[in-house]
C-alpha cells in the first residue's frame, strides 16, 4: 500500500506512490533530445570574449589564464537597488516598489561546462563566490532575505545555456522563508534542539537515503521527497546562515555538490534541475533553531492541479530506492563525458 | 519601476515585473503546435462507447441521450479507501497509510471538447457533479479535506486528453490549507471580517481587474497574480466550503467559469491550464473567517528556482493590463471554434 509522509521540516505531506509511473498516457513521449552545445557561443553574454556584453563585474576569482568565476548584476532585472522600501497601502491591496539585487553568478568561462563536470576546485570557486556575494548584499540595510539558486535546462526555467546561477536579494521576507522559521521555532521549543540537526543525525544513524557524506556535509533524499530524486544537501554543523560556511567547509561541499549532481548527471541523463541554498532571513544571523541547507529538484515530473491547489505532491517513487540507484552510480563516469 | 504586491490572502509577495519577456532566451520557441483530437478515440478509457474500461461509477447526470457527465474512481490512485488513519511515527520520520478518495470526473461524452466551448447547462452539469461528489466524500470520517482541480493540457500535468477534473480526499489537512486559513483567522481576529469578502468588495469597487461578473459570481485577476493570467472566480456569498453552492449559484457559476475559460481560449489559444476549488478542511463547515474561491493558473510561466526557493514569483505581466485583454474577447467567436 502506498504511504503518506510528513516533512517535518516544511510540515507537507507527500503521497509516495510507487508504481503510477504505469498510467496510461496520451503525452507519453521518448526523452528530449538536447542538442550538444558548444564550448564557446559568439552570441552568449557570458562566455568568455563576450565581458563587455554584461554589467560590471561585483566579484570575480581569477588565475593566470583568466576568470574562473565572475559575478554580475542581472541585465535584466526584476529588483533594482534603487529606491526606499516603503509599503503604500490601500485597503486590502498593499505593495511596494522593488527595491532589491539581482546578481548573476558565471560559473565557468565555458559554455558548455557544468557543475557536474567540473574540477572539485572549480565547484568551490563558485561556493566562494556566492559566500563574498550573500555577505555583500546583506550589507544593504534595505535587505530581508537573500536566496541563491540556480537553474539548469529549460524545464527549470532557465533562459540562457551557459552555467550560471544567481544571488537574489529581496526587501521583504518571503513568506516561505517565515513559515519555515516558524516551523523550527516551534520544534526547537517543543524538543530543545534543531529540527535540523536531528534530521541530520537521524538519517546518518538509518544511512537508507544517504548519496554522499564527509567530514562536514551529508547529501540525502528527504524521507518526504516531493518528486523523485528531490535531494537535501545538509551541513553537519549547526549555522543559520550560509555566509557563516567557513574556507574548510567550503573544500567539503564542493565534493559533495559535485558528486551528487555527477550522479544525478549519469543516473538521469543531465536532467533539468533547480536547486537553491535557504538561510534565515538576514535580520538574524546565528539562531539556535534555524539550519541552512542546500535543496535540489530534478524536473522530471510535472505538477499539476493537486500540487497546485494543496501543496501536496504525489511522488511516484520511492526515496530509499532513489537513494540506492544514485549510490550505486560510478561516478568515475563522469570523467569520461 | 517595478513593483512588489503582497497577496493579503495567501501573505506570497510578486514581483511584478513588466517587460523582462524581452530577456535574451536560447529556448525560445514558436508556440507548439496542439495536434487536433479526434471526436471520439478508440483507446481512451473516458470516451462514450469505452464505459467499461473504467471502475464502476459513483455518479452520472444523464439525458435521454445517454450520459452528460460521468464520476469514477481513478483507475490508477495513490490514494485507496482502505485502511486505518493511523500515524507511524519514528524519530522525525512521519508517515501513515495513504488513504483516501480519487475520482474522476468524465465531463462530456466527447474527446475534444473542453469546457470553454461547452454549452453552460453542460458546465453547469459538471458544477454539480463537483458537488454531489464533495458532499459524498466528506461524509467519510477518515477524511479531511477535499481539493477539486482540473489539469488541462500537457504543462498542467495531465495523462489523459478527454476533458476530466479530479475530486481527491485526503486523510490529513495539507499544510497550504492550515496556512490559508491560519491567515483567514488573523485577518477575522484583526479587522473583524473576512478577508474574501473584504477582497470582493474591494475588487468590485474598483474593478480594474475584473474579467465577468454576475449576481452571485466575480471573476478577477487578483492584485498579486503569481502569473500571467492567473484568475480567481469568488462567490460573493459568504460560505466556507464548495459544497454549501446552491443550485442557483451553480447557474451563475456556470457562465463566469465558461467565459472566463473561453477567454483564455481565445485570447492566449486553448493556453494549458490547472484550476482548483479550494474550501476549508472539512472537519469545519461554516465559519465567518474561510470563503470558498476557484482559482485558474495558465501555464504559460516557467516556474524557477526562485519560486521553488522562496515561494515568491516573478509576474512578467500586469494583472490590470491581463483583466483589460480578457474583457476586450469577444466571446461570442467561441461558438465558431
Amino acid at each position: 500500500m502506498n504511504e503518506l509522509r510528513q516533512n517535518i521540516i516544511t510540515r507537507d505531506w507527500v503521497i509516495i506512490a510507487k508504481g503510477r509511473g504505469d498510467r496510461p498516457d496520451d503525452f507519453a513521449s521518448g526523452k528530449k533530445s538536447r542538442p550538444p552545445l558548444p564550448a564557446y557561443a559568439a552570441h552568449c553574454p557570458f562566455c568568455v570574449g563576450n565581458e563587455a556584453e554584461t554589467a560590471e563585474e561585483t566579484f570575480a576569482i581569477r588565475d593566470r589564464l583568466g576568470w574562473r568565476v565572475r559575478v554580475v548584476p542581472n541585465k535584466f532585472p526584476a529588483l533594482v537597488p534603487v529606491g526606499e522600501r516603503r509599503r503604500k497601502l490601500s485597503g486590502v491591496f498593499r505593495s511596494m516598489p522593488a527595491v532589491g539585487m539581482q546578481e548573476v553568478v558565471i560559473e565557468h568561462p565555458r559554455h558548455d561546462m557544468s557543475l557536474a563536470l567540473m574540477p572539485v576546485a572549480h565547484v568551490a570557486d563558485v561556493l566562494r563566490a556566492y559566500r563574498n556575494r550573500y555577505a555583500t548584499l546583506r550589507q544593504d540595510e534595505r535587505i530581508e532575505a537573500i536566496i541563491i539558486f540556480k537553474n539548469h535546462g529549460e524545464a527549470a526555467g532557465t533562459s540562457l545555456a551557459h552555467p550560471h546561477s544567481q544571488v537574489v536579494a529581496t526587501p521583504i521576507v518571503p513568506n516561505q522563508f517565515r513559515i519555515r522559521v516558524e516551523e523550527a521555532i516551534r520544534y526547537f521549543d517543543d524538543m530543545g534542539e534543531c529540527v535540523f540537526c536531528r534530521t541530520v543525525a537521524d538519517e546518518l544513524a538509518s544511512y537508507e537515503r544517504v548519496i554522499e557524506e564527509n567530514d562536514h556535509f551529508v547529501a540525502f533524499i528527504p524521507y518526504a521527497a516531493l518528486s523523485p530524486f528531490h535531494a537535501w544537501i545538509f551541513p553537519k554543523r549547526h549555522a543559520s546562515s550560509f555566509d557563516e560556511i567557513t574556507d574548510t567547509e567550503i573544500d567539503h561541499l564542493a565534493p559533495v555538490l559535485k558528486n551528487v549532481l555527477a550522479r544525478l548527471y549519469l543516473a538521469l541523463e543531465n536532467p533539468d534541475f533547480n536547486y537553491s541554498v535557504r538561510s534565515i532571513p538576514t535580520e538574524e544571523k546565528r539562531t539556535d533553531y534555524f539550519h541552512w541547507y542546500l535543496t535540489i529538484i530534478p524536473r522530471i515530473a510535472r505538477t499539476a492541479g493537486l500540487e497546485l491547489g494543496t501543496g501536496m505532491f504525489i511522488n511516484p517513487s520511492v526515496p530509499e530506492e532513489n537513494a540506492a540507484l544514485l549510490r550505486n552510480v560510478d561516478i568515475a563516469r563522469v570523467e569520461q563525458v
